[in-house]
């Protein structure tokens, strides 16, 4: 026997899209969505890919320059976030990765501005280690995931 | 005051096995499952451990063969997914890790043409960094999550 | 139409502190949390931030010493669940940075007798991949996500 609640739960998936800030990978040949929006009942889940500093024609911005990269790469996905309606405050984990960790101080430094800046509390929990991207040039990527109620659904 | 849905909520946790493709980690002395399934009541997630060019017998699959690990890891997944009754479809997001970011092109070659292959729409979430891996001789491993409907239960 | 179960659906985020082992990354300028905890109406997610071996006062526990560190990051993962009324039986997933895959094999030594005393049933999902940490004498770091019960809410 099926419940009233379980014949209308269904899973929707749709690629998130910030196409002011970010291309999407398949124009250059790389099969990934930006983030997946995952609704799911009353819980939604955002998976937002790594995220480097990237502009909307898919060139790096800033090559080489950790300040502006980091500054970049979380209006990336500060705008991936807000393409679905929410923010900072859902965000419950983040994945980082430094190309060289002699950057991590300076990634501190923005990264507590920018959350104390967007009142954050908590902070999200977050791991940080260094990896070489896919583009020398790039010297920071984080991904993110964020778990929301699904108010769009009211 | 329990809801008659609450009280017949319950969180189930197994272990994931594709024997004709991988065997058990614990084989060879590690403690990992190759992917957890949990049912948490309408959603079911399943976890795919990091996954590699590794054969039915633990050994590594093509050492040293990128082309051949990467298709070989995707069909790996591709079993784990099979194996709880769900496809790539459900994936939404992946890690992928490269020994040597000199495979991203031919890395994702591949990706594009299993993805378009398997009619991916939206494509799954993704991240992709440089790092070495637990065997000298493997040169890609890639994790997955997937998200799907509690179908079975019906 | 909104029904009964719909409207009392939110979710609620908190960070989880275990702070007779480990301090507030805050202390040191790192803005995020040990971990966060995410009540999601029936179904509560810990996530266990990338996890080393830092001890209270947020100093290196036994620097460049594998075998206590890798004892010590356990322990530390174990006093975060812990502070949710919960272990190692509703945890997931495991990411593992090593800072040098030639310790690999001490690690699953280590992880299969700590997985084994605690009676885990299925084995969590894992993945394991060699990368340099936040700090030169760090050797190992590894997050956790669970997903269990919201028990404490009956």
């Amino acid at each position: 026997m099926k419940t009233m609640l379980e014949s209308k739960m269904h899973i929707l998936k749709k690629s998130i899209h910030a196409p002011d800030f970010l291309n999407e990978p398949i124009e250059y040949g790389n099969a990934f969505s930006r983030g997946i929006k995952v609704d799911a009942g009353n819980i939604t889940f955002l998976f937002i890919s790594g995220t480097a500093s990237v502009d909307k024609h898919g060139n790096t911005y800033c090559p080489n320059d950790f300040s502006n990269q980091v500054k970049r790469t979380f209006d990336n996905l500060t705008a991936l976030l807000k393409a679905e309606g929410t923010d900072w405050h859902d965000v419950v984990q983040t994945r980082c990765y430094l190309k060289d960790m002699k950057f991590y101080d300076e990634f501190n430094i923005y990264r507590t501005h920018f959350y104390k800046e967007n009142n954050l509390d908590p902070f999200p929990s977050s791991v940080a280690v260094q990896a070489t991207l896919c583009r020398p040039d790039l010297l920071v990527e984080i991904e993110a995931t964020a778990i929301l109620n699904n108010s769009k659904e009211k």
